[in-house]
């Protein structure tokens, strides 16, 4: 149902190039471990970017946005314009995610790949089959045509990223409603309740919450999901900017590119990415821990532990943009500290 | 015994900058809280430097320096000549404190506080009061002059830092020997048991760690310091680099510049300056927190609550180093995103 260049292999780790990292790490300067998961990144880095020297300084940012039929069901505190209002913040770098792009030297691509909008947005990139996702409460969000898509759309992005030959590549989104198919794509992947799985979004109360719980499970068990692919989840429950970012991370992964996982859409986009090709996996790369519920389900259903939980619920991908630091410093103690021999340090005795 | 400088009052919070944060950080185009714990960094920080746009860019970093006596009771992995080799390493720029000072762009002074160095190394500014400290478990670890001195010494650093107008600092340590030390005056502070606190440094095993707590709990009892003074508790198994430390913390907030604390060494650094002077409290800013035991009691004593938990033990300053992009990030958000009305961007209705 998807394109073929979607299921093709992603390379593998370079062993050569993670030991020789593992190796370095013994020789600098410091208690072995004493930089605790900061050795850890880059040394993974190390060998997913097949070198002995990772590197994090070029890292795009793009964020996907889209309209969420089951909007009208009234799962969000928000208005629906916001979506569009919002794509323009970004493009205008007003945003919290255009602030961080400046901040972190990062090119920041916004793309419309299925909002409402009726036309094209100065700044914004629009490549969409549709305006727009269906109530999923009420028939299939999207057409197996309009998910592939949208799957293609992320493929682009990447292209156009890979001129810049990107380091790794961070992934946002922006969609009002997104948390509700979100928590319902990753309800039907992991076999969940939905009240497992769904928070509060960008601030509904208990009874809203519930509510959206309430709403999820009906629809999964009207579009009969137990047990379904992703493909097939996705179409039923999903959403274009959800499936946009699927693509790009197995276009991205596909050129060894790392992706550095946001929140929960994007972390559920990252599962769903994972059911479609599983050799994408290795490449998707800590960041956050977010305050939405659900969030740390998933992410142990990716085996990926956050390097910060600092209450982030945001998206834009701004949890993984506040998480770049960290793995560029990882990167910069690996290159750039003495090793025991060429500072004259002792170390310490052997046994 | 020590200074009347060091009992003098640090500035209050102004509540009135504090207030226009929280108010300015309630109309930013984003959910309310969407920001978790960065929203509450910028507000405080606003706070703390008596400004409605608090600022993170210059941070410079400080090093102190010293050796300790107790080291001759095998308490350390490592040679005691490593911390005069170590200070040549940072001055060199080829340490994890260095290489974090160029990426953040800080500089980066060392100051030897007490090692046993006998001559004035290049790079490193020597300002103490004898070299190295008394072996704690057979006699005080130092003279209340010399206490003094350590104090005046960590005062002096901060004067030299506050020509370039910094906005906050940071403060790190190296010392073979003073994870020892550390857990000595956390334990005496805390009235807690040697074992609660101490932790293997950088890589002695459990049988050592069990020997550096029976030293700790026998010196303790040895020196009577059961409720005794922060002072008194110094003078009998402190170390020059840590009262160095006490001294520019307390110089460094009286003069409203906040710090960023570090691992346990600093931390319990810092602890001790609160009950010198409870007025610094405000002033003490998270960064990480540390895989040494006793950190987490630390910061607890002193109501501070760590931005990243990396598994990091390694001293230096590096922990507060690796977390200051999140307080420049925090500032960065608050200062340059748009308002709901400049965006144009529909807020959620009322209620």
């Amino acid at each position: 149902m998807l394109p073929e260049w979607v299921y093709q292999e992603c390379p593998g780790i370079s062993a050569v190039h993670r030991e020789a990292a593992l190796a370095r790490q013994a020789q600098l300067t410091k208690p072995t471990g004493a930089l605790g998961r900061l050795e850890h990144i880059a040394i993974e880095l190390a060998g997913l970017q097949q070198t002995e020297r990772p590197r994090a300084a070029r890292a795009p940012i793009i964020i996907f946005a889209g309209d969420h039929g089951i909007v009208a069901q009234g799962v969000s505190a928000y208005p629906q314009e916001v979506t569009i209002a919002m794509m323009t913040n970004f493009a205008a770098g007003r945003a919290a995610i255009s602030v961080l792009a400046r901040e972190l030297g990062s090119t920041l691509e916004v793309v419309d790949a299925g909002t409402l909008a009726q036309s094209e947005l100065p700044g914004v990139v629009t490549d969409k089959p549709r305006c727009g996702s269906r109530d999923f409460s009420v028939e299939a969000a999207l057409e197996p045509a309009e998910l592939a898509f949208a799957f293609e759309c992320g493929r682009r992005a990447v292209l156009r990223a890979e001129a810049g030959r990107p380091d790794l590549l961070i992934l946002g989104e922006m969609g009002i409603g997104n948390t509700t198919t979100s928590a319902a794509i990753a309800s039907a992947l992991l076999g969940a309740n939905a009240e497992e799985v769904t928070g509060s979004g960008t601030g509904v109360d208990a009874a809203g919450r519930a509510r959206k719980a309430h709403l999820i499970d009906a629809a999964l068990a009207r579009h009969g999901l137990t047990g379904a692919s992703a493909e097939r989840i996705l179409c039923a429950v999903g959403g274009l900017e959800i499936a946009a970012i699927c693509g790009a991370i197995i276009a991205a992964t596909q050129r060894r590119i790392p992706v550095l996982i946001d929140g929960l859409i994007v972390s559920v986009a990252a599962l769903a990415s994972v059911r479609v090709n599983p050799s994408c996996q290795p490449f998707l790369l800590p960041s956050h821990q977010s305050a939405e519920q659900g969030h740390r389900l998933v992410l142990r259903a990716l085996n990926v532990h956050p390097l910060v939980s600092l209450d982030l619920r945001l998206g834009e991908g701004s949890g993984a943009a506040i998480a770049l630091p960290l793995v560029r410093l990882a990167c910069a103690l690996h290159n750039g500290m003495a090793t025991f021999a060429q500072a004259n340090v002792p170390d310490r005795p052997a046994g």
